[in-house]
């Protein structure tokens, strides 16, 4: 709490709209809230904002702490702040929790008006390209007519990416770090099994569980335990664990014998215990569904045609769940269309898990980029 | 089945063992059936018989039909027949289920005559190196001293290298096809996410489910989903399935929308349907123990040192669940030995399911090797 260089306690804020929304699957939402935390402060010129998308299980509160809960900071709290990478003392950090979440923002938990009841499995199915426009609308709101850069890893890289291809005008530059222009087979299919795990639960009530005060748990639990394999490389798993026994010695049982049973049940219990599971399965159909370049017969270079914003996307050498030639797939089609590109393949060991962590080369690298950010919006600390 | 390469119509056999079985785990099994198929003829000098160990979901019933069940053909019916590369007309084939299996050996669905109710829960759990003893006392009862060969991909190739540490005087080759010497963290964590779908299923009932006439075949479902994941590589899978949609379009919906959910939902439905829950536990731990080097500080080589047959590794550039590093490991640790061994990394796409595909490299290689131990264990044909 003393780090000089946190942006300290912060405070969520909540925004709500009351213009109808519609949907890329046609539902519309008449109303709903997004909850969002903001961090140093908008300049005069309006141009020294930088949106951070969050990913799967992330949230609104990027950085700092809450001054109740000194303890819970934000997810990427070493990236973020006075004198960090992405510095606070330059720019307007503005951290949302998406549509659909569980943190706050309008979701599945939520009320619905109409009926007095959680909207459970009726709320609706939502992707990226509504997150995006959820998010601009927030920046309406926030007079941000054009972002400095929207920023995210994994699935908030995707955001990034459908923020330089809806809103050209309103993006300078895209920072995409961990990304895939698309799920490959492989992901969506551990995808599928997590949400069949959840679906399957036979506390699960077909979304609306909230009536009967319970949860499919024993499925959140399991979906959590495969993503976190897939957020890991084997690598790090094999340095971090081992073969490792939890009490030096083999049981013949079917228990926690090993050191990352252990590690993996600990994870999905805490995990099941504060996330929603409608909310889960939302998030990974917005990844499944993300495709800019369906829309062009497969030809990600015509997707990206419309994107006027500079990019930095950086991978992770041992990333498997977005391995770099994902990342170099985005890189590829900007060039095709003579966009400016930075792209940087950062020799890791940790896998995906990678952008979120104090990566010192990574770090150097954003730092580097948003060093000349701030200096073509006229960000410089005064 | 007019295949002219075909092993023909086939027959499984019991057999019955009533000296108490000893395993690892301190557990004692009074009596136990092992259900076996052979396929070609002993020779007089009882010189040519060749075991062939099944992996993760496999049986006894490795080539040739079932006279009433054409279709019922063995799971690796593509490499051993008349002029198949494991050439039926020169060595006297064995499969056997191994114990605690759900395809006719006893395993926890058996009826335990000390209760007259099945094992269930209390059927002891088992170890590669106890599969091997009873595969040992299966040769005594046919009369084999020595095996030309000990075969296996994966866990089989597993119980094939136990079968050069544990027995060298009764092994002259070892053939281990996709193979690790121990899983990895993430192996062992794969199988620890399979297992919780299973023993967390409301219908596993602590394993004793069989009186209560459930299965826990949802947890059984996504535990054959994940693993089904692993064996086949990312590649593969983008082939095969790419991000094909069921229906042309996509739904806006949790349920099946692209085609490789269709699959991963079918491979699961049919295995719960077959397939039984406490064996899979069963068989998963056994992965996860093995690790011959572990009595030995770590050290394969001196793991290995018993070691007298000669050795063919293969390995498969795709196989990301145990990749040729991992032969690798093998094959130095035989090395250090002195043993006579032949390494083979096979660039083939299909990942670790590779070993059960004909692949035409893989299957010169196997069949190349076959021709010399046939010369050397006088097996050639008549």
């Amino acid at each position: 709490m003393s780090d000089p260089r946190s942006v300290g306690a912060v405070r969520p804020q909540t925004m709500h709209f009351d213009t109808p929304l519609a949907f890329r699957s046609g539902a519309v939402l008449g109303a709903y809230d997004l909850m969002y935390e903001t961090y140093g402060t908008l300049n005069a010129a309006r141009s020294n904002a930088v949106l951070v998308c969050h990913a799967l299980n992330a949230s609104h509160h990027v950085a700092g702490y809450y001054a109740d809960e000194p303890d819970k900071v934000g997810w990427w709290d070493n990236m973020i702040g006075p004198g960090k990478p992405l510095d606070t003392d330059k720019f307007f950090v503005i951290g949302v929790n998406n549509l659909g979440g569980c943190f706050g923002s309008t979701g599945p938990a939520s009320i619905d008006p109409g009926t007095g009841k959680p909207y459970g499995s009726r709320f609706p199915v939502i992707t990226v390209e509504d997150w995006v426009d959820t998010q601009a609308r927030l920046a309406d709101r926030l007079g941000i007519e054009c972002f400095a850069a929207v920023m995210g890893g994994s699935l908030g890289a995707m955001q990034a990416l459908q923020w330089a291809i809806a809103y050209p005008a309103r993006i300078a530059n895209a920072i995409a770090v961990a990304a895939a222009p698309k799920l490959s087979a492989q992901n969506i299919a551990f995808n599928d099994v997590a949400r069949q795990a959840i679906t399957t639960d036979p506390d699960f009530h077909g979304g609306d569980f909230y009536a009967r005060n319970v949860a499919p748990r024993r499925g959140l639990r399991l979906a959590r335990m495969i993503g976190h394999i897939t957020y890991l490389s084997d690598d790090a798993m094999m340095v971090k664990f081992g073969r490792s026994l939890r009490s030096g010695e083999i049981h013949f049982h079917f228990g926690v014998d090993f050191e990352v049973e252990s590690y993996l049940h600990h994870q999905g219990d805490k995990f099941s215990e504060y996330f929603d599971a409608n909310t889960y399965l939302l998030i990974t159909r917005a990844l499944d569904y993300f495709d800019p370049a369906a829309g062009c017969g497969g030809d990600l270079t015509r997707a990206l045609a419309p994107v006027r914003a500079r990019f930095l996307v950086a991978s992770f050498t041992s990333d498997w769940r977005f391995a770099p030639a994902r990342s170099r797939e985005i890189v590829k089609a900007l060039l095709d269309n003579r966009a400016d590109v930075c792209y940087a393949e950062i020799d890791a060991p940790h896998g995906h898990d990678a952008f979120l962590l104090d990566d010192a080369r990574y770090h150097a690298l954003v730092r580097a980029y948003f060093e000349n950010v701030a200096r073509d919006v006229g960000a410089a600390a005064p």
